[in-house]
C-alpha cells in the first residue's frame, strides 16, 4: 500500500511508535520525554475534551484553574502520597538566568535561588486541598465538585508517545463531601462516567474495577478503575477514579460544620484520564495500514477524492459536490473535499487510510456519467458504487455503523482472550501463548502479587465490579479465595 | 447594598482587587505568584476560549502542543529573545526528591542533576521553532498556521490577579510563511481577529497600533497591538501580534525549498492574548456595584429568583416558570433559577449584583396574580415590569442591547479621554488630571521616549493603524515630527 508501516505481527510495539508519528498524531521534541502532539492528533484529544467536559458538567461539575507549582512542603504533607511522586518530578529551584560574568554564555544565576523549591504538578491533590480549606466552611459549601484541565508532569525514565511520556495532558477532578457513602458514589459514579466514554465515543469497551492494595493512587483508600484490552494482548488502564477518605482533609486541615455545627474532615475523591487514551484508542483499532478512528472523534469524518484528468474535469467535478458537501456539513458531518493538484489519487487513498478517515467518497469520470459515488469505508476497507441520491443515506448510516462495528470487533477480541486458568502453570502458559485478561483465584496477599508480578511481569488489573462470589484457592499458595480477580501484562 | 466593596473613587485599585475575589473570579495561592482561577471566573474564560478558539479556525488556524519545558540553549539562541525572557523565568534544575539521610524531611536528591536545566516556557517560540525545523520542508509546507492553548510562566516580582501574575493561561499562535509580505497579512489578520473580539464579545473599544521599538516583544521586528482603556484612566494592553521577520527561522535553520528549488528561510509570525483579559474585561464594564459582564461572556445570562412565602408558594412559583427556563434554554440562553430556601432574595439580588448577571427575573405573588415578571438589567440597574408573554421576546431584546449599551459606554468613556496635546506642560497636566490616551508628537527616539516615561511614567501605548500624517514638533524636544502617538500609563 506504499505506507511502509511495520505490520502488527512483526512488531507491534514497533507499528505503534511508526503509527503514531506517521498519522500524524505527535512525535518526540527536543526536550526529554516530552512530545509534540501535532495538529491532527490535537484535533482528536480535542474531541475527547469536548466529550469528557460535557459529561462532567451534566453530572454536576465545573472546571477551575489551579498552580502549576506546589511547594515541596505541601507535597510532603500527605505522607503515601509523597513517597508516590518524590521519585519523579521537575524541581524548579531558581528564577533568573543570566550572562555567565566569564562569557561562557546564559547561566542560571546562583543569586535568584528560592527559598523553598517548588515541584511541577505531577497532580494536584495537595495545592488544591490547600484552597479547599479557604473554600470549605459549612454543610452548605457540599459537595465542592470541580475539575480541572491540565498539563501535568512525572520524570519518566522510558518513555513512549502518549503512553508515558514526562509531560502529559490530563483532567483531574477534585471533589470534596459531607460523607463518606457520598464520596464514595462521587468516585464510582466518575468510573461510570469514564466507561461509558470509553464504550459509546472511543468504542474501547473496558471493564470497570477496583485496584488492589499494591496498584493504588498514592493517598487513596481505594481506586476504581477501567482497563482496556490491546490488539497484542497487552492491557492498558485507560481511567483511574480514587476514593480518598480523609487523608488529604486530614493533612489539610478541611473541616465543615455539619447541620448540627460541629466540625467534620471531609471526604474526598479524585479521578483522571489523559492523552493515555490517545494511545488506548490508537490500538485498540488500528490496522497494518494505519490508523482506524471512530466517526465520534475523527477529525474528519469524510474525505472527498475527485479521480479527474484535467482541470475542466475537476470544475465539473467541484461543482457537482459542493451541494453534497453542504448538506453533509448541514448535518453536522466533517467533510474535507481534497482537491489538491500535487497529489494523485491513489497518494490520497493512502494518505486517508494512513489517518483513519471513516468514509472515502471518490467520484470519477463514470461516476458523473452514472450520476454514482465510490463509497469506501475504513473499518472493512469495503467499497460499493452508491447512487448520488442515496449517498447522504448512507454516510448517515455508515457514521453509526463504523462506530458500533469498530465496537463490537474489540468487544470480540476481548472476550476471546478473558481466559479462565486455575492453575499457575497454566496462567503462564496462557500469559505466554495467548496474552489477554486471565480471570484466577489468588490469595489476597501483597506478597504472591509480587512474586506473580516477578516471576511473569502480569499485575493484577482489578477486581471486576461485578466479580462473582466463587469458592476457589489461589493458584499460586492454594489458600483459600471468594472470587476470582484479572490479570494481564500491561502497558 | 450590603456588598462592603471599595467603590471606584475611593480606590480603584484595591475595588479591583477586592470585586475579582469577591465574584469569585480568582484568588491567591499559596504559591508565590500564581492565582487559582475559580470556577466562576474559569467560566468566563472558557467563553472567551470559545469565542478565540472559533475565529482562529474560521481563519485556517489549527491547534496543537508543545513541551511547557525549554532547554536553556534553546532560549539562547536568538540573542533579543533570551535577554527579555532571561530574567524572569523558572528554572528546573533537578528531577527527583529524596528523604534527607539526617531526617529533616525531604529535599531535593543532589544525585539526580538534570545536564542541562530547563526552562518553563515563558513563550514558546524557541522549542516550537526547533519543531518546524522538522516539518517544514517545501513551500507546500507553506504557510503553517498553528496555534496553542497552554499555561506560560514569567517570574513576576509585583503580581495582581489576572493582570501580572507569575503563571498566566494564553493561547500563542505561531504561524510560518514564505514570504514577507504574507506573514506580514498574518500579524495584521490576528491583530484585527483580537480586536474583533474585545470589541463583538467582550464589549471593550480598542485602539489598533503598532508599538515602538523599545516596546517590541523580544525577537519581533514588528508589534500590532490592541489597547484598551480602564475607568481609572489607565491603557491595558489587550492583546499583542508579532511579525517576527526570519530571526527564528535563521535561530533555529528552518528554510524551505521555494517553487524554482531554492533554499530560503521561512517568515514568522506569533500572536497571544492571556488571562490578561479577564482584567480588562473587569476594570472596562464593572462599578460599584460589583461585576457588569456581557451577556456574550456571562456565564448565567439570566437569574430568575422567585419571592415567597412557605414552600407552597415557591412550588406554585417553580411550576409557572418551568416552561419559560425551557423556552430560554431552547434559545441558546443560559438560564439560572435560584430556588435556594437558605437565602433571602435581598441577598440574592446583591449576590448576582455582585456576579454581573446580565438580567434578573423576579417573581412574587402580585407577579402571579397579574400574570407578570419584574425585570431588572444589571448595566443600568433598570427595572421594570413586563407581561409573562412577553418575557421571553424583553430577554432577546435585552441580550442584544446590554451588549452594546455596555460597549457604547466604553466607547464614549475612551471618547472622552483622548486628548490631543502640543505641549509637554500640558500633556503632564492631562496625565495626571484627566488620564486617558494622550496624543502628541514625538521625535521617534528611543532617548525622548525614555525621558517621558521616567518623568511622568506614561509610555507611548502605540502608533495607531489610522494615524494620520500630521506635520508637527515633539512635544519635548521640538524636532520635527509628520504623526501624532498615543502616550498613556499603563498597566
Amino acid at each position: 500500500m506504499g505506507k511502509n508501516l511495520t505490520t502488527r505481527k512483526e512488531d507491534y510495539s514497533k507499528w505503534y511508535n511508526e503509527l503514531v508519528v506517521k498519522a500524524d498524531l505527535a512525535e518526540n521534541s527536543g526536550v526529554r520525554g516530552c512530545m509534540v502532539i501535532k495538529p491532527y492528533g490535537f484535533a482528536i484529544w480535542e474531541k475527547m475534551q469536548a466529550g469528557l467536559d460535557k459529561m462532567f458538567k451534566e453530572t454536576g461539575h465545573e472546571n477551575a484553574y489551579f498552580p502549576l507549582f506546589i511547594p515541596k512542603s505541601y507535597l510532603s504533607k500527605e505522607a503515601s502520597h509523597v513517597e508516590g511522586f518524590a521519585k519523579e518530578c521537575a524541581v524548579v529551584t531558581h528564577y533568573r538566568l543570566k550572562n555567565a560574568e566569564d562569557g561562557s554564555g546564559i547561566i542560571v544565576d546562583p543569586d535568584a535561588k528560592l527559598e523553598e523549591e517548588l515541584i511541577v504538578r505531577p497532580t494536584s491533590e495537595t495545592i488544591i486541598w490547600d484552597t479547599y480549606r479557604r473554600w470549605i466552611q459549612s454543610y452548605r459549601d457540599l459537595p465542592l465538585l470541580i475539575n480541572q484541565w491540565a498539563n501535568v508532569v512525572r520524570w519518566e525514565m522510558r518513555t513512549r508517545l502518549f503512553l508515558r511520556t514526562a509531560e502529559f495532558l490530563w483532567q483531574e477532578g477534585h471533589t470534596a463531601h459531607a460523607t463518606e457513602k457520598e464520596a464514595i458514589a462521587e468516585a464510582e459514579l466518575m468510573m461510570n462516567v469514564y466507561a461509558e466514554f470509553a464504550e459509546k465515543h472511543m468504542a474501547v469497551p473496558v471493564i470497570k474495577g477496583l485496584k488492589t492494595e499494591s496498584e493504588r493512587f498514592a493517598g487513596a483508600l481505594e481506586t476504581y478503575c477501567i482497563e482496556a484490552l490491546m490488539q497484542d494482548g497487552k492491557a492498558l488502564q485507560a481511567g483511574t477514579s480514587h476514593f480518598l477518605g480523609q487523608n488529604f482533609a486530614k493533612a489539610f486541615d478541611v473541616k465543615f460544620a455539619n447541620k448540627e455545627g460541629q466540625k467534620e474532615h471531609v471526604w474526598a475523591t479524585s479521578w483522571g484520564v489523559s492523552t493515555r487514551l490517545m494511545g488506548a484508542l490508537v490500538m485498540t483499532h488500528s490496522d497494518d495500514n494505519g490508523l482506524v478512528l471512530p466517526p465520534k472523534l475523527a477529525p474528519i469524518q469524510v474525505v472527498i477524492v475527485p479521480i479527474y484528468k484535467g482541470l475542466d474535469q475537476l470544475d465539473v467535478i467541484s461543482e457537482k459536490i459542493g451541494p453534497l458537501v453542504k448538506e453533509l456539513r448541514a448535518k453536522g458531518i466533517s467533510v474535507k473535499f481534497d482537491n489538491r493538484d500535487t497529489h494523485k489519487p491513489g497518494f490520497k487513498f493512502n494518505e486517508y487510510e494512513l489517518k483513519g478517515v471513516p468514509v472515502r467518497l471518490a467520484i470519477g469520470q463514470r461516476d458523473l456519467e452514472n450520476g454514482t459515488y465510490e463509497v469506501a469505508r475504513r473499518d472493512t476497507l469495503e467499497k460499493e458504487t452508491v447512487p448520488a441520491d442515496e449517498v447522504v443515506a448512507k454516510i448517515e448510516f455508515l457514521m453509526d455503523h463504523i462506530q458500533k462495528n469498530i465496537y463490537q470487533k474489540a468487544f470480540d477480541y476481548r472476550k476471546e482472550h478473558i481466559t479462565n486458568v486455575d492453575s499457575y502453570e497454566e496462567f503462564k502458559k496462557v500469559l505466554e501463548e495467548k496474552g489477554g485478561f486471565i480471570s484466577a483465584h489468588w490469595d489476597g496477599t501483597i506478597e504472591t502479587e509480587d512474586r506473580i508480578k516477578e516471576e511473569t511481569k502480569a499485575t493484577i488489573r482489578c477486581i471486576p465490579i461485578d466479580v462473582k462470589e466463587e469458592e476457589g484457592s489461589c493458584m499460586v499458595t492454594g489458600k483459600p479465595s471468594s472470587h476470582r480477580v484479572l490479570f494481564a501484562k500491561a502497558y
